[in-house]
């Protein structure tokens, strides 16, 4: 059995995605995102957590941040959540991500989207477990912001993780909670 | 086998718990708490989400942001927010809570604690899930915010679920993070 976390990483993107009408944007990087995020996915083993945005002030918002707790005083203050953000890389979109993997891990990883409506061709979590612990070929979880992600972004990827359902037919979750839930689904030892 | 939700309220508490260095304090509200784990609460059926804080002001803070978007103009522009949010409840300490449920379900709650270090008496999430199936008497999860619950609230649990493993050593989560992962482990569907 190989180490399931050891060919995963995870992408947020903030560009392209839909908004509430439907209609392709870019939303903010938030330091929500940044910093809950990047303790869950350290949590469980992920090794790299890119942030996509094709704008630069967003970048620099996010070296400001992550500097802050990399190197500024948030370093010292809590040693925590300098290792966490230490996993964070901004890139200005899906080509860069898929680039960046490729050459570290000598192949192209396999692009699986997640969404909170039903798609075809989906992969149950029960399968991709499996299949992590059976493979350890690069695979790359695609997460959306603002309302999901955009249609150019969802024909790209090779696979699909369900909804998460809960009891109730609401299904609002936030990108917070969606992430760390199906990084535990994924990669628990509890 | 009985609804699982049906018996299960969460509480986040904002006093007693601890700080950084152990001493027991009183923590702010946050805006993302409220919203996160409201949002992740509704998905998974949970009744009532409690917010304990002795603080007046934090109490006047939480009513002026759910009734924003209760009753302001975010119930128009989001009503999948006003449903979230509508399960929320701000009480002064957990004893209000445990008499809130005691009046509303006729019995008192099983307290059961949340916590990112093992603890004597542990429930595993499958016991608890198996548990809530069988009976619907009310079950409270506690959650800590800050450095976590400080010993008199951990004293007065019937019983704890295990901290949360990924992975990796590293096991600082978000408190919103902790709280969807457990809810899904408890109540998910899928």
């Amino acid at each position: 059995m190989t180490d399931r976390a050891a060919g995963l990483d995870i992408a947020l993107i903030h560009h392209p995605v839909l908004n509430k009408v439907g209609e392709t944007i870019g939303s903010a990087v938030t330091n929500l995102d940044l910093h809950d995020i990047a303790r869950a996915a350290r949590t469980y083993g992920v090794q790299r957590y890119y942030v996509a945005t094709p704008y630069r002030d967003q970048h620099e918002l996010i070296g400001e941040i992550v500097g802050h707790w990399q190197h500024g005083r948030g370093a010292d203050y809590n040693p925590a959540r300098k290792e966490a953000l230490s996993i964070i890389r901004a890139l200005y979109g899906l080509d860069d991500i898929i680039n960046e993997i490729s050459d570290r891990r000598g192949q192209k990883p396999l692009l699986v989207a997640t969404s909170a409506r039903s798609q075809p061709n989906e992969l149950s979590y029960h399968d991709l477990r499996s299949y992590m612990e059976k493979d350890s070929s690069p695979v790359l979880l695609l997460f959306g912001t603002a309302h999901g992600l955009a249609p150019e972004i969802m024909e790209r990827a090779d696979s699909f993780l369900p909804p998460i359902k809960g009891k109730s037919a609401y299904n609002h979750l936030s990108v917070r909670s969606a992430v760390s839930i199906i990084l535990d689904r994924l990669l628990s030892l509890n």
